[in-house]
């Protein structure tokens, strides 16, 4: 079943997809799409005019899901392409870039970018199946993000040996905001690691082996995703 | 410090390293590596000449792993190489290239891809302080495998809904040989989901999210990775 996240603006179908479904799926009136807004989807029938509105079928079940937030130090390349697609597949629900002391790639044409990165994170989503298309926005350093909306901050840091994702021993994480942050290729600079401190950041190590920055947040999602939904589902934190 | 993975068949380094030690790094006798042979690696002090010799200086302590291989279905274009860097990173043990019912893909100039694939695996276990290269093979379809080997089999399977990896409770996973078995892009057919029903392989759902093909087996690995690293941590199982 085809499926389509909504524009949370609008309340209503995204541009390219009014055109995918009439063009592309060429669907008719009566046709079933699921459509997702603010994280709720539903089976829908369609009814396709100039515009396409909807007649709600059923509602899904809403879902659980974490509150995460990337921060991730920006990449040379297309690099930064593959961390959006597939940190959006493993639930990241906003996407920081930020460019680090140790970035190699600038904060530049950010509105251009930020256009192409909503289309790959929107199919990204939309594959995976995911409810919500993550929010992406550019800051200029890691001291113009307003860290007080998160009530915990997790960076993963290379000099950090010792304590895991699950020695931190989170508490109730399904109604907590969490931001982890992420370095680019280079690392964090001791600057950067010094700011974390200062704020009482909790610092993780991703274990002995070594995490390209491209795919190092997979493994924190991916951690978040199913060891603390095995939890949930085990022991009913 | 520079790692190099060692040829198990010479016990020495590969041709590309010799070069890329003394023309590449522009290394001198008395420079410091780290190598790594048959999963285990020590820091050593090189002797250039014509060949490169070394003296080892310190062993590293040997470091538990899991034996998993993964045996993934074909894929189109670039996205097989995606799964071979990401699968190694995650460490995959060996990998085992099928041609699904439903794979576009074909076992095609399978002597140039090996060597490819080898590199891509190379240089990607190298980056993330892997001790080991996967292997990597091909086979004509699932029934050619030699599943006696593997004391586990799991699929991923779309169709089952319930099963999750933790709720196969594996037991002594560290002495055992796993394979997981991913399909392709179009997922696998009727057939494939009976033979491996009629040989008692495990299936579990990677849950409500779907991931596609060219990183499925990082979820699967992953949480073997830590989520069984951290039990092994707290429980001593």
């Amino acid at each position: 079943m085809q499926r389509y996240i909504l524009d949370d603006t609008t309340n209503n179908f995204y541009k390219t997809d009014i055109h995918h479904i009439k063009k592309v799926m060429r669907m008719q009136t009566g046709d079933k799409v699921i459509v997702c807004l603010h994280e709720k989807c539903s089976l829908v029938k369609l009814n396709i005019d100039e515009n396409i509105t909807f007649d709600v079928i059923e509602n899904y079940d809403e879902n659980k899901t974490l509150d995460i937030t990337l921060v991730q130090g920006l990449l040379k390349g297309t690099k930064i392409e593959t961390t959006i697609k597939y940190s959006t597949i493993f639930g990241a629900k906003k996407i920081v870039l930020v460019p680090f002391e140790r970035s190699i790639a600038k904060n530049k044409n950010t509105d251009n970018k930020t256009d192409r990165y909503f289309l790959i994170a929107k199919e990204a989503a939309e594959l995976a199946h995911r409810e919500k298309i993550p929010t992406i926005e550019f800051q200029d350093s890691l001291k113009t993000i307003n860290w007080k909306e998160y009530d915990y901050v997790i960076l993963a840091d290379e000099e950090e040996k010792k304590t895991l994702l699950k020695d931190l021993e989170l508490k109730n994480i399904f109604d907590k905001k969490i931001a982890i942050i992420i370095g680019p290729e280079g690392g964090i600079s001791d600057n950067e690691r010094k700011y974390c401190k200062n704020n009482k950041f909790f610092s993780i190590s991703l274990g002995k082996y070594i995490f390209p920055a491209e795919i190092a947040a997979i493994s924190i999602l991916n951690n978040f995703n199913s060891w603390f939904f095995w939890q949930l589902n085990n022991y009913n934190i």
